[in-house]
C-alpha cells in the first residue's frame, strides 16, 4: 500500500462519512461511491465500435480453435446522450496504461467528467484506445513469440513518452515513480505536496485503473487516429479531449481527416509535436485548440528526462507555429491562473469539476467563434 | 467479412431504416444505434473496482520505469441504479474472450440487458473478468517470457472450455468456427439456421467484441470469484448472472462466501461442475438457480468434443444433486419452451428482451420464495 502522508486522516474519514451506497465491508472503493443530489436523465446510452479489420490467423495465433478470422484494431466507444437540447459532442481519450475509466467515477468516489459533461448537456463519448481494455489488441505476434518465434513482434514504435524501443512487451506505470512522482502528487513517493489536489488517500484506487498497455503491439499509424477522425465525422462534429500519451492524438487524427474535428482540448499532452510540417500546421491552424497543464511542473519526474514544464514549453512553441499560420492555441497553465496543486490527473483532482467548467466554457464558445 | 446468407436483405435494410443517430459514412455500428422511445432516469451510475492487490515488480516486468509496485487481480465494475423504488440488484458476468460489452448495446444496435434490467427497476452491475478488458491482467510473467525466460508463465490452468494447457498465451475465438458454428448461428460457417435468432447480418460487429483472453495468466483460484462474492455482500444481496466460460463462477463464488448471493442465473454455462463435493452441494442447494440453454444444441461445435446438449445434460445431473440436497435448479431449455432459434448469445439474440423477461420474472419471484 502507498503511504498516505501529507493529508490528515480526517479527510479520508470525511469521504467515508459521505457514503451513500454503504454495504458490506470488503470494497473500499464501493463504500466511497457518492450518489448525486439530482438524478440523471438520458435520451440514449450504450456502446459500439469504430473501425477494425478482419484478419486471418493461424491456430497457434488464435490458440482456442483452428485457423480462422478475428477482428483487430477496432476502437470501443461508450456514450451517453442527455435528454433535452444538446450542445457540442465531446470525445474523451485516455492516456498510457489507462482506459476510458479515467473519466468516470474518481478514485475517491466523486463524479467524473464523463457524467458531468452529460449533465452539462454535452453528448459524451468515452473510448478505449486500440491496444487496451475493451478495444483489445492483436495477440498474434505475442503468441508467435511465446511459441518460440524469435522475431520481434512488430516494428511499431511505442508512442508512450519514455517507453523503451519496441520489444512487444506490455508496459505499466509503477505506483511510486510512474504515478506518484511522475504525476506530481508530491515531490517524493508517499509524500504529497501540501496543496495537492489529488485525493491521495485513494491513490491505491487509481493504481487499480492501471492495466497493461499493449501499444507496442499496435500497428503504425495507430488505428485509433482514423477511428477518432471517423467518429468525429459520424457525430457531425465533435471536440476531442486527449490526455498525456494521447495528447497529440486529436492533431494526428485531424491530419487523417479534419472534417469532424471542431476543437481540440489537450490535457497535459505528452507532446505537442515539433515535427509537423508547415503544410500540416496549416491544417491544424483551422482547429481551435486548448492546452491545459497543472501545477508543480518543474519537478523531476523520475521517469523521463523531460519535465512537464518542458512539455508545456513545447506546447507554447507549437502555439506560436499555429498562431503564425493564422490559428489559435489557448494555453491554461492552471498554476498561473489561480488553480494551485493540480496534478497530471486533472480530471480526477478534487477540483476536477472546476477544471471541467473551464473546459466546457471554452467548448461552448466554439460555435459562436465559428459564425464570426 | 462473413457471408450473410440465410437472411433476407430486407431485414438488414429494416435495421438501417430505424437508425436515429445517423451521421457520417464510416461506422456501420454507429449508424445502427437505436434510440429508445422513452428516456432513462438514473439515481446513480459509475464504475469502481473490487479486490486487487499491490505487488512489487522488477523494471523488466513494468517496462516503463524502475522497479515499483502495481495493482493486479482487481475486478472492474460499471453500474446503473434506476431512479425510484428498486428491486434485487443483478450482476452480469461475461464469458471467454469477451468483456462486459456482452450485455450492452447488441451488435445490430438494439438495447442490451444492462440497460433493460435497469429500466425494469434492477440496480445492475456489469463486470470485466480479471484477465480481460478494464480489469487488466498481470503482465509480469508475460514480460519475463518475452525477455527470454523459458519458464512457463504461471501454473494456472485455463478455465475456458476447450482451452489448451497453460502456455501463457492470450487466446481468442475465431469468427467462423469459434463463434458462428460453436455459438450455433448455423450448421456451417456463413450459413445460418432458418430460424436463427442471432442478427447474423451484424456478426462482424460481434467479432469486434472479441478481445485476447489472458485467463492463462490469471492465478488459481481466479480472483474474480472472491470479487463476485465480495461485491454481492457489498450490495446487501444480489443475483449473479453468468455466461458460457463464466457459467460456474456464481457457484464457485458462493463456495468462497455465499452470504450475498441470493440467486444464480447461468446462461449456457460451459459446465455445471460434476466435481463439487457433497458438502459443497449442501451449500449450493441453499441458492435458487436458473439455467438457460438455447436451440440447436446437438450440433457439433467444431471446437470442443462436447456439444452444448451434453453441457445441458451435465446441468440436469447437477440439478438432480441439488434437488437431492433439498434445493432447486430450474432449467429453461428454450427450444422445448416455444422459443426457437436461440443461440449461445441469448442476450444479443433478436428476442433478447423476451429472454430477459423470463430471467427477471424468475428473479422477481426470489424474494417471495425467500419468505415462504
Amino acid at each position: 500500500m502507498l503511504r498516505h502522508s501529507g493529508l490528515p486522516c480526517a479527510l479520508a474519514l470525511a469521504v467515508a462519512a459521505s457514503t451513500i451506497l454503504a454495504g458490506g465491508a470488503s470494497a473500499q472503493s464501493f463504500r466511497s461511491l457518492q450518489t448525486p443530489a439530482q438524478p440523471l436523465t438520458l435520451k440514449a446510452r450504450g456502446s459500439f465500435f469504430v473501425g477494425g479489420r478482419q484478419v486471418e490467423q493461424t491456430a497457434a495465433e488464435i490458440v482456442l480453435g483452428p485457423a480462422d478470422s478475428v477482428t483487430v484494431d477496432q476502437m470501443y466507444v461508450e456514450y451517453m446522450i442527455p435528454d433535452g437540447r444538446v450542445k457540442t459532442p465531446v470525445v474523451l481519450i485516455h492516456g498510457a496504461t489507462l482506459s476510458g475509466k479515467t473519466y468516470d467515477t474518481t478514485p475517491d468516489g466523486r463524479m467524473g467528467w464523463y457524467e458531468y459533461f452529460v449533465r452539462k448537456a454535452h453528448p459524451t463519448y468515452v473510448i478505449d484506445q486500440v491496444g487496451r481494455a475493451r478495444s483489445g489488441f492483436n495477440q498474434a505476434a505475442l503468441n508467435r513469440r511465446l511459441a518460440g518465434d524469435a522475431a520481434p513482434a512488430q516494428a511499431a514504435a511505442p508512442t508512450a513518452p519514455g517507453a523503451p524501443s519496441a520489444t512487444g512487451a506490455a508496459f505499466r506505470l509503477g505506483d511510486r515513480i510512474g504515478v506518484w512522482q511522475n504525476f506530481r502528487f508530491g515531490p517524493r513517493p508517499g509524500e504529497a505536496f501540501p496543496d495537492t489536489q489529488f485525493p491521495v488517500e485513494a491513490a491505491a484506487e487509481l493504481s487499480k485503473q492501471g492495466i497493461p498497455d499493449l501499444t507496442p503491439q499496435v500497428p503504425s499509424p495507430n488505428p485509433t487516429l482514423k477511428a477518432l477522425a471517423d467518429l468525429s465525422s459520424d457525430l457531425g462534429g465533435a471536440v476531442l479531449v486527449s490526455h498525456s500519451q494521447s495528447g497529440p492524438f486529436p492533431m494526428d487524427a485531424a491530419l487523417v481527416d479534419p472534417t469532424g474535428i471542431r476543437g481540440i482540448v489537450a490535457l497535459e499532452p505528452g507532446t505537442c509535436r515539433a515535427t509537423y510540417t508547415d503544410a500540416q500546421i496549416v491544417t491544424l491552424a483551422k482547429i481551435p485548440t486548448l492546452v491545459i497543464f497543472g501545477d508543480h511542473l518543474a519537478q523531476p519526474t523520475g521517469l523521463s528526462p523531460l519535465t512537464w514544464q518542458q512539455r508545456l514549453d513545447g506546447c507554447r512553441a507549437y502555439a506560436e507555429r499555429i498562431k503564425a499560420a493564422g490559428g489559435r492555441v489557448d494555453i491554461l497553465a492552471a498554476a498561473q491562473d489561480g488553480l494551485r496543486g493540480n496534478t497530471h490527473m486533472l480530471m480526477q483532482d478534487r477540483n476536477n469539476l472546476q477544471i471541467a467548467d473551464r473546459v466546457l466554457e471554452w467548448v461552448d464558445w466554439l460555435p459562436r467563434r465559428a459564425v464570426r
